[in-house]
């Protein structure tokens, strides 16, 4: 391929990644700079789409990088292009909240291998000039928070002073503090684990299988066929769906109550409200995902075995750090149960280092570090406040 | 329809039941005994596929009917015709086993809208000559239970001496107790609810909307048109399968172990064991399971209230039973938990009813029930002893 064809393939993905997300700002990485990943493949350019909140002051010391979740993306805190709704965290980024944009320099990214303007499966290959669809290579967590610091290198800034994220996000914010703990001086990872365990594996085969079935998946090349397998990814977003709840929060929520109707129809309609809600939670996220990033971003999460790259021993991870841990798990989240988060914690105290950990009630299960709980808030901004401190901000 | 019309067509589906599962008794029943449904639909003729063990004593009072769970069947102790693997409960009923088939008489049959010979969705309609598919009604667990009862009558047994059932065998169970309470001496629900839950009706709904996302399913008309939704119903089975073990065991059992190979392979080929199971899971149910059955079982399901035809009030399905009563859960089983088998007894304590209750302690999950489970085996036999005697057997 020539340095021509090159720019030409790397200018048209550019465009289309600003089309497919418009607020976002998107970081160029050319072949000088080719990112190694951990499957043996390398990407020789990509790009990676982000949004910033806040001002980075001069000492380049209070950027807070903010990962997000499996189905997440970068627009953590303004309105969201596809769905006009609001940033998926607006409740704990931005003016006033917990990660105060008044304060702090916030960086979101849309993760290697995502579908909202950071290279995945739905982009171009330049060698191709195809959508990569299934040749793209499979990334790891390692993979995502390697492109992050390049980014983060890109904007000049030497040490976060606090990653933060849930769930996926949380597997992030936990590699970031084991591969750069010189560079992370505060870390927040919530409802997560340091390694996916069998159930969570399962759970997101289903999700795939469910994809792969659907005959628009087209053994992936769907993209470059004109088709889009909605219900196979419908279908996998309904059954994750279900394990981002509680059964509790659903009794309360919606018990047996019927939608629309007066009595059971005798039928397979949606007699009940919580049929009506999943197929719509279904429904809807086919028009914001990508069924390939879909299944590259499950199978990063299932990958995860951090104490696997340090000798089985997860506090290995972390010996030496001086980074300061607020670790948080939620009572009723049975995804990323509180036993999982307190084996991270062990591992960091353990390691020496220097770790709180709060467990929040709520009914709400894994789903709750995305809403309303303000034991969160109030932790999460105590935490931040004494580590501002200490940094000096 | 002229009666010599009717007679063919009954035999034609007599003949294939019993071409279905050879080994299994088949009750005929006539248009002189129609099955008022709760749906409001009757089905003019029907029939029921059965097996016994054992033999009735001349009192006929020895009688112990099972009752089988979503994708069980008749075969609760024979050699499985399809699968050739021994039968779903046979750790609990034979000679010498809790359910002693050397004491008493067992009958278990297919349930109404099943697939192994009893009148369902597969069946052939007397009335078109094609398959029902989905012009079948929707029928209740109390329809299946209704049907149970005139195969009942037909062996001439008045009073069953026990109901035994898991899950929504269980609920027949309840059911049986609540609308014939004076037919049964004892009853046995084990893992089960008075009521479906909000998280299981929304997992009932993944995989109804995981068969129907199936193009093969073709509107419900698949057997028609020579076609099986084989991928759907397999992902449908798959999620299922998941809710019916525990985190604790899947990570006992599988963990994070790979199958087959030293590393993971960055792809999405079945990796790890507990995938390759899950896959497996799937595959085989469809070989044994018609998937419009799977709508019309997992629907009956999620329609089962049983305190909403008592005015609400759960208690009032046993005011002045004289059925004794023991009820069972499993610690680990998070589809039916301990908290939804309290209610059942909290309710046969207000109406005065014999209950005893045993949580077995196990990290089983929900198919505890079919498991080896020594204090599920001891505590039952114990009961069923005690239940003899008091019965004068």
């Amino acid at each position: 391929m020539s340095a021509i064809d090159h720019t030409v393939n790397a200018t048209a993905e550019l465009r289309r990644a600003e089309t497919q997300s418009p607020s976002s700002r998107v970081a160029l990485f050319e072949a000088d700079q080719p990112l190694a990943l951990d499957g043996g493949a390398s990407l020789a350019s990509f790009q990676i789409a982000y949004q910033t909140y806040g001002t980075l002051n001069a000492e380049k010391s209070n950027a807070v990088l903010v990962c997000h979740a499996l189905t997440g993306d970068q627009h953590v805190a303004n309105i969201h292009p596809i769905t006009g709704k609001g940033g998926w965290w607006s409740l704990m980024v931005g003016p006033g909240r917990p990660i105060d944009t008044d304060r702090f320099f916030v960086i979101c990214t849309n993760v290697l291998g995502g579908c909202m303007g950071t290279t995945g499966p739905a982009s171009f290959d330049p060698a191709s000039g195809e959508p990569y669809a299934l040749s793209f290579p499979v990334v790891t967590i390692r993979d995502m928070v390697r492109a992050q610091a390049m980014l983060v290198d890109r904007l000049g800034i030497d040490t976060l002073f606090a990653v933060v994220g849930g769930s996926m996000g949380g597997m992030q914010v936990l590699q970031w503090a084991a591969s750069y703990p010189e560079r992370v001086f505060a870390a927040v990872p919530i409802a997560t684990a340091a390694r996916h365990s069998s159930q969570n594996i399962a759970f997101h085969e289903v999700g795939r299988q469910a994809i792969m079935a659907d005959p628009d998946w087209s053994g992936g090349n769907y993209l470059a066929l004109g088709r889009t397998p909605r219900k196979g990814l419908a279908v996998a977003r309904m059954a994750a769906h279900i394990t981002y709840l509680s059964d509790e929060a659903l009794h309360r929520k919606f018990g047996r109550n019927l939608q629309d109707r007066l009595a059971i129809t005798f039928g397979f309609d949606a007699d009940f409200q919580i049929e009506s809600y999943l197929r719509h939670q279904g429904m809807t996220f086919v028009d914001r995902f990508d069924a390939n990033s879909y299944l590259y971003m499950t199978r990063a999460m299932d990958y995860f075995d951090l104490a696997a790259d340090y000798d089985g021993t997860l506090a290995n991870a972390f010996r030496g750090t001086k980074t300061r841990f607020c670790v948080m798990s939620f009572t009723s989240d049975w995804l990323f149960p509180t036993s999982e988060n307190r084996t991270i914690v062990h591992a960091l105290n353990a390691a020496g280092a220097n770790v709180s950990f709060v467990e929040v009630e709520t009914d709400k299960g894994h789903d709750s570090f995305l809403l309303e709980e303000p034991e969160m808030f109030a932790t999460i901004s105590g935490f931040i406040a004494g580590a501002a401190r200490r940094r000096g901000l």
